[in-house]
């Protein structure tokens, strides 16, 4: 599990050098003696007696990064002028922005999209509530709204260290969707206040997706504002996990040639994202699970038990297993990891039943190598980019949205969540299914219309009823 | 101060005809004969016998609209067939998006937009909270809130039907100053909410812009909102409109050769707009106001004084002038009305004083008929678009807030607000000046550069003081 040099950790240097020299061949070598990976290398500008030469590599970390930069500047005759952050860069002065759709450019185009002829529309939604969802970006806009109590894998890192992660959210929902987003970073983590907030700010947007509000507070949030707002509120951590997690079970089993109804699976993990995930496995026909959180099985004889674990205890693990995880993965036809690094080995693995599943999704660092799974695995999963199989969430918010916001839909229920998992696991073929491919990638350019379409007519159906 | 026709108001009526007859020619008698304006004429599909023309015509209002369209129906051969709105047609699905600046092409982009690489700069903010004005949006993002109580003249339509008119608010930001501002409409009018509400959403924005929330819960919010954020707070209703008047009434006191310290000013309103230029007009040196609301002179006398009344009372009318508003015009050398139409005629703006200022701002109808104030008035101007020296707040708030941002202002001062006046009023040449041209258009093209480094230049002063 060496971890590999990335652009996301793109360092850009810029060097001065002799122009006769034989340095610039030099630079290649130099970089990737310290296991780093020029991706460019531009001549910046050139004079007879010196040149400057920008040149940009991938890195794994700041002390690697470093490394380069010595190693570079290690470099007979060369001078290291300037490094700068290829991911910093693009952060500068934020990744969004807000563009008007109406031209402005003379008073008569002025008096339409405001006063006096705005008037009018505003008149119009005063007289009928719902039009609302029709003439103001009500009809396309999500509010991404975060407490910033558990952003990635940084902890409580605060509201202004969260917004980069939500600004990069809002951009997914524009490229993947096409919809309009806008970042809400709290300055508060109380359930009282944030519940309160986002039911006050809630007539401008046609939707609200909670992002990275720790559990268990972000339960309770979720489920008042469901019943406070005519607006769908979907939480991505648990919901989006969930939704791409059934689909890819769905054909890692098809795969292995197993039944959801029948197989045996261990969890680990009871947060956010695992209570999620148990809950649409359960709704899609699974039976036989066991949960395991940091001190074991989850069962009705544990003393420690919260209102969200008390539910776990007395939904699942039907003959009351009391060991730890590593117990619950012997004989188990599936492991879903969404909690810590490194607790199982390949042991571990080798104990489950043929052809076992491993969905391996704590991250950077998975709940058990995935080479070493692979050993004895039929399918393995991890949340990384850099193995097969990557679980990831901008493989459902998107088209979700896409879908509810479509149907204009005032909630969001198990059974489009469902019908979301099957649409995309469906975007696999039969031909292109195997191992290492049970979901697609994020790029795939059918993928947000498929989810959005089977979202849309769960919405429709439910309306019409 | 009959109202023309306004592209505000533009239908677009589609008409089938005989192709071989005469009725081309009748359908622009048609609607002039009823008042209205053809603005386009476009063949939408033509035939042998048959051909389809869309009419679109500028109208006064909704009965007028429906006068044409029938106007046209009666042409001999005319069938109408559809009637649409321009101003709807703009307005469906909003008039606002948000866009991503960086591009998400690939795996690569992606890595440094969002996971992995995101959480490095989130960690950076995480360790150092200012460097979120760099590194996200906050940069240049303002919230436009309302409470939808006091819309445009509409009054208290509510969230909803308040969006348009934010919407449009935000297409100002960026067309007039690349500010990316994005509408927030609250479902409370309660004022511990509001300011809560926006306090919590504070720190993904750059500055706060308030927006027709009604007096005086206004003062309050605005007062609150001040004291709570480390950003600058911006009631439009109140100090856009007061530093347009102070900028307009410069260049007016120039024209008429007058000072600001020595005239006399009778002013009629006393909500937000009305407090807030008379705050400002006496910072920047106004030293004889009387204010008269709807019950008179606003005096110390008075026993019906709220805590906004009172301060007025005893900072303003020196004399103790206790009469109603025609009495403190009489011998006056500028009238201000924000308040309601046809509050004075003729005879009241004769009995001031010679050279006489006449800003006559409520909206649509004035105070005073402009064309009957110019017969006795040295300069008149009012708020609307089609008379000479419109008061409009476009003027000002894109460019203050662009001079707000720049300098990463914590606050706002009342010596930037003169300043911005200035800055305004300086942008009317000395050639240019004269009693129909004492402010620029809002298309003025050095608009808002001008405020806008009036602005950051006294607020960099201030920081470094």
């Amino acid at each position: 599990m060496a971890t590999l040099p990335s652009v996301s950790y793109s360092i850009t240097v810029r060097l001065e050098l002799d122009a006769g020299g034989s340095a610039v061949g030099s630079l290649t070598n130099a970089v990737e003696q310290v296991g780093g990976m020029i991706t460019a290398l531009d001549v910046a500008a050139a004079g007879h007696e010196r040149i400057r030469i920008d040149v940009t590599c991938a890195a794994r970390d700041t002390e690697h990064a470093q490394a380069i930069v010595d190693a570079l500047g290690a470099v007979e005759g060369v001078a290291v002028h300037k490094v700068s952050d290829r991911t910093f860069l693009m952060h500068l002065g934020g990744k969004i922005e807000m563009k008007s759709k109406v031209p402005l450019r003379n008073r008569d185009e002025l008096s339409m999209a405001y006063t006096p002829g705005v008037a009018r529309v505003s008149q119009a939604i005063a007289a009928n509530k719902d039009d609302a969802r029709r003439l103001t970006i009500k009809r396309n806009s999500v509010a991404v709204v975060t407490d910033g109590s558990a952003v990635l894998g940084l902890g409580n890192i605060g509201p202004e260290a969260a917004m980069p992660v939500m600004e990069g959210k809002a951009a997914l929902f524009k490229r993947f969707a096409d919809i309009d987003a806008w970042p809400i970073a709290l300055d508060t983590q109380d359930v009282d206040e944030i519940v309160r907030t986002v039911q006050l700010l809630a007539p401008g947007f046609g939707g609200i997706n909670l992002e990275d509000i720790s559990a268990p507070r972000c339960f309770e949030v979720e489920a008042r504002l469901r019943e406070l707002l005519d607006i769908p509120v979907f939480h991505d951590d648990q919901h989006g996990t969930a939704i791409v997690v059934l689909a890819a079970l769905r054909n890692a089993l098809r795969v292995v040639n197993k039944k959801l109804s029948e197989v045996r699976i261990a969890m680990s993990g009871a947060g956010a994202a695992g209570t999620a995930i148990l809950k649409l496995l359960m709704h899609a026909g699974a039976r036989d699970v066991i949960v395991s959180d940091i001190h074991g099985a989850v069962h009705t004889g544990r003393e420690d038990l919260d209102s969200s674990l008390r539910w776990i205890a007395e939904n699942t693990n039907p003959e009351g297993y009391s060991g730890d995880l590593k117990g619950s993965v012997a004989g188990a036809d599936v492991f879903i990891g969404v909690s810590a690094p490194n607790l199982l080995s390949g042991e571990d693995i080798a104990r489950m039943n043929e052809d076992s599943i491993i969905f391996a999704l704590a991250n950077p660092d998975p709940e058990v190598d995935p080479e070493v799974a692979h050993l004895h695995a039929g399918v393995v999963a991890t949340g990384r980019s850099d193995y097969p199989n990557q679980i990831n969430n901008v493989l459902v918010f998107p088209g979700f949205f896409r879908g509810l916001l479509d149907a204009q839909s005032h909630h969001v229920t198990s059974d489009m969540m469902v019908a979301a998992a099957v649409a995309l696991a469906d975007v696999v073929t039969e031909a292109e299914l195997g191992p290492n491919y049970i979901i697609p990638s994020v790029f795939h350019p059918e993928l947000s219309n498929h989810v959005a379409t089977a979202v849309r007519d769960v919405a429709q159906r439910g309306s019409a009823e």
